[in-house]
């Protein structure tokens, strides 16, 4: 069983957002699924999507806190620097976090850990609503 | 085809450690498959997968004492702080390294490169067993 | 449907390269899916495979800069330094970056952004011809 759809999210300020069960209620068939994979992928270059603690928000703008420390935007070298010095920093958080998933799924739901939670990863001061791709498969 | 299991993993200390013999191992079915994808991913929001050198362990020592010094836990504006100073720093680097990775299966045998090996990074003082879930499929 | 092959990248140099419609036409078999999945997996510790921005080469530029000036090769900690001052640099950012990716297929092709492209990163200087392995998979 294949099942591919598009997902849009709505925008959100700079940081991280917890959006696990935003996008689970939104893929179509994941309750029929007995074992399976479901693959996300963010059809942007300025966002990311990871895997990390589900609960105390704390880690979430600790995480935000520190690539906007380590990884500024005024750099001397970076030339890509006309959209704003937030944008290359984007880019840089989008390759690091990364901007695709595969998550495990059983009996219907996603197979989280207690813990864990999906975050999107917004790294522009305004990055507008953002579109994912999501393919489940399984049987 | 579809095979979905846990696997325990022992307790580890800090630092990254090699388990492509012990996940190969542990996964059923991976010998019937003559061609098709493991896919793995940690429970956890502290500890990583990822692939890298499966020869000399300097390479581990120096990734993560890399991380260790870049990614202190005392920042001044770490606020998720409770859980001790090795805390936030796992949640960082479970983002950066990644908790789930994707494999080729050949021939009943992942499909890893001369020198690529499957590693956990253990990135808590005392992080405990860790769980994962395997999901294998192919024909 | 499942199909599997090994691609031979040539040697590049040092930084990132844009390798989408290389790896698209690469692949037999990618138009004949209405929907499914591509799996690409570098077989090599010192490169890596990430989703980023196809447009503008300096982001390509202002990446490797990044890199290049945060993880370099002396850092007094470093054992693993017989290979050269590229080498340890290189594992760290195959790691972060990672050498493994999942991306959509839709109607015969790749499901990315518009402004979207696959990367290699040539993490060496003289990193020579790199091999990765295909898994398509779809209906």
């Amino acid at each position: 069983m294949w099942h591919q759809q598009e997902l849009r999210l709505a925008p959100r300020p700079r940081g991280f957002h917890l959006i696990t069960d935003e996008v689970s209620s939104a893929v179509s068939g994941l309750r029929d699924l007995s074992v399976g994979l479901l693959h996300l992928q963010l059809l942007h270059t300025s966002a990311s999507l990871t895997l990390n603690e589900n609960a105390d928000p704390d880690v979430r703008h600790d995480l935000d806190a520190f690539l906007r420390e380590r990884i500024p935007g005024d750099l001397p070298y970076f030339r890509h620097t006309l959209e704003g010095p937030d944008d290359m920093p984007a880019h840089v958080c989008a390759s690091l976090l990364g901007t695709q998933l595969t998550l495990a799924v059983r009996n219907g739901r996603l197979s989280l850990g207690t813990w864990q939670g999906i975050w999107l990863g917004e790294h522009r001061d305004h990055g507008g609503a953002r579109r994912l791709i999501a393919t489940l498969q399984g049987e």
